[in-house]
């Protein structure tokens, strides 16, 4: 990429302002990676812009010089998507008004700088729920959850954010602004703009605000680990759980023994869930308007799943303490791998009826061309979509294991295509997976995309190096 | 728009095969207007591919020869979207099949030509609910509903037609075929290109199948009728309910006492349906997967709306029939109207919140320009949705009155416009709507809405004289 002339860099100083950019090293440093410290890039210059005004201003000089933009929202992303390698890096987190919040329309708009959690927490102070909820929630920003089209733990209930997002408003890679921040549930005047921009990672324009959708407050939640003899087990007990209440299961996550094994060995403060040691375990999280019915339909669930064949065990939370700790063997099962050693990491979907043969003939082909590998597998089971993440032997050679990432994940991703599945259920793309994804997408719908993308950015400037 | 030359339309018979085409006039003549008889097309060629592979051998054809292409559902379009005026006719109703049903993954595949009452009924045959419901499902086919991105009466808890297609099989304008029939949940892996289709009208290609979302069946369902001092009242009852339910409400709509008189006068079987006579009427329909859950929820719903004076009347339908005799003065408003003369009929929405004051302002603008007009305002007010109907004065003269309708709709529209609404919340913009639509869009969207349609389809073939 060829760097930004020094006349372009002046007028982008400019445009920003004073305070609204700066190309001190030291300052920029943090923004160049992120927490898993993979990525590492480079830019001239970061800009953060405190209006939407001002970010179409920046844009605009972008366009007329050719200036390419990597656009960041909390920097919590996984695959690259939001690190410069020579852009300049525009941060939206300066974007953060929540500007207005309508209880009556079940609607919020917050700008793209709002974190994740600083907008769950402004619909809670009107008595209403913003329902994505992720790991990252405390420093994911809006824009950048609707550029990746996040998901997280309640999609099964509320879908992906694309579900969520009633209204945008974005800077167009010209530099004009897309005034779409509409509160409406209908609306069918043309090709619905906003959807372009969600999981777009920042190719299409710079997501300066949203309007999302809000939800009642639930009035009953229950909550269970339960254990399971086969993954199988796990998607019947879901279509059950599913039926019996009436689209009241809000969170389905499977996990694996060895999964369990890790984190109560290396998690402080973690014991066994379970009295048994079943192979598999799912939490389950019901919740519904009526006072004492998730708990109710829990009971009369799990007595019917016992009665089926289908569990071996479970445990209801009897109060938010357990709760939280049925959650943190969960959450925790990324972290507690570190100690073990590194892994191949994919995040894959498949339909939620092949997720027990997609994880019988993932592993075999895994522990066939690696002897020893462990499989850590777990996940948002209600949504198809599993965290398989693949160890090496304990006590085995982990250099030599790591490099064979690249080959091992061709093996997992083409099972997840021979599936109908997607190598990216919740990640997107970024930098490290658009390559691969070349791989499994048709040549119809890379070009399709190649040419939205050229007719809204004509000249590539938006995140160049990300998608297709 | 010039006719195809005699060479094209000999490649498309060609294409077509035998029993795949008609130029017969009067086997064609049903398929140039609809039922409300507004429209009267005209084609030199209908044809009626059975598989997709013939669809995308005659969009081929049709894009080497320049030939401009009207894709049709069921024809129950009220737009006119569907009327082919020069273009060759390309009817999707053979495309029939059911290719699967999923229960595990609570989707299902259908060809475009299957109708919506069909596809309910696929999903009932597995004990499973597909949601989507509006009057005139009989006879509207999926490709219609997704390429309208049709609403009804149960978006309020399932949402429209956008938020239930996992996947889609499509002929895009140059005749190749996009392959996305995934019944995933979540994959980030790009731009969704389905959303371009979804409410594209026909103009970015021809939907061949959909993958469908379905859902648990109900437990419980209460419905009543309640009578109302106002629509405000009816707004603030909706989040009332919505809170008290947990989105359990399935249905929410209004209706004005001069709607229900059209229908007490005109539709035979019909009675008052509350003891009282009040200015606004609203059907509610709470679902839960609860066994008698949502009877109690209604109840103690009513109770509370009684007490904080938010209604003034209310009848819970006692079984089915009281059930339908509910759903039937709701259903029958747009009929009952025609025997009181024509009017100026509007899809308007606005954000709910909002919904009384643009009523009270629509109506005195109204009647200010048309002294004596009646307005009939009724619809979906849980997603902000009205049918917001104008009426000539009883016994005044009509055809004075209807040449008055494009300058009066001009007048409820640009109040919409001033409440951030849609001019056209469910119907799409067709031929009917397009040009006034042009009046409230911004540049940059329609000329975002261009370039994207330029790029899928730079030879304007499909669908040329509907959106922008």
């Amino acid at each position: 990429m060829t760097p930004p002339s020094a006349a372009a860099i002046a007028a982008l100083k400019s445009a920003a302002g004073g305070g609204g950019w700066t190309d001190d090293p030291a300052e920029i440093a943090p923004w160049l990676t992120e927490w898993r410290n993979r990525w590492h890039g480079h830019t001239p210059l970061m800009l953060t812009p405190r209006s939407t005004d001002e970010t179409a201003r920046i844009v605009r000089v972008c366009a007329e010089h050719r200036v390419a933009i990597t656009p960041q929202g909390g920097d919590t992303g996984l695959v690259g998507g939001q690190i410069p390698y020579g852009e300049v890096l525009l941060s939206t987190r300066k974007l953060c008004a929540v500007r207005d919040v309508t209880p009556l329309d079940d609607a919020m708009t917050v700008e793209a700088g709002v974190t994740l959690l600083e907008a769950q927490q402004a619909a809670a102070a009107m008595d209403r729920l913003f329902p994505l909820s992720l790991a990252a929630e405390g420093t994911a920003t809006i824009g950048g959850v609707v550029s990746t089209n996040a998901g997280g733990t309640a999609v099964l209930r509320y879908g992906v954010m694309r579900d969520l997002v009633l209204g945008l408003e974005a800077v167009l890679p010209n530099g004009e602004v897309f005034h779409g921040l509409k509160r409406l549930r209908k609306d069918n005047t043309g090709y619905d703009l906003k959807q372009l921009l969600i999981g777009a990672e920042g190719t299409l324009g710079v997501v300066t605000a949203a309007t999302l959708k809000l939800f009642p407050v639930m009035r009953s939640r229950a909550t269970a680990m339960v254990g399971l003899d086969s993954a199988a087990s796990a998607v019947e007990l879901l279509a059950r759980a599913k039926g019996e209440t009436g689209g009241g299961v809000e969170a389905f996550e499977l996990m694996k023994r060895i999964g369990m094994e890790f984190v109560l060995k290396h998690i402080p403060g973690t014991r066994e869930p379970l009295d048994s040691v079943p192979p598999w375990y799912v939490l389950i999280e019901l919740v519904s308007g009526e006072p004492a019915a998730a708990e109710a339909g829990l009971e009369r669930l799990l007595g019917a799943a016992f009665d089926a064949g289908l569990i071996t065990d479970a445990a209801i939370a009897q109060n938010d303490a357990q709760r939280a700790a049925f959650w943190k063997v969960r959450e925790e099962q990324s972290a507690a791998q570190k100690p073990e050693g590194g892994g191949w990491k994919h995040d894959v979907s498949v339909p939620v009826s092949r997720i027990a043969e997609f994880l019988d003939e993932a592993t075999a082909a895994v522990e066939r061309f690696h002897p020893g590998a462990r499989v850590s597998a777990f996940g948002h089971v209600g949504d198809g979509n599993m965290h398989y993440d693949v160890l090496s032997a304990a006590g085995g050679d982990l250099s030599a294991f790591l490099a064979r990432w690249a080959e091992g994940s061709q093996i997992v991703h083409d099972i997840v295509a021979r599936y109908d599945g997607s190598i990216s259920a919740e990640h997107g793309l970024g930098r490290l997976k658009t390559d691969e994804a070349r791989r499994y997408k048709s040549r119809v719908e890379i070009a399709t995309m190649q040419a939205v993308r050229a007719a809204i950015d004509p000249h590539r400037i938006m995140n160049p190096g990300v998608l297709f």
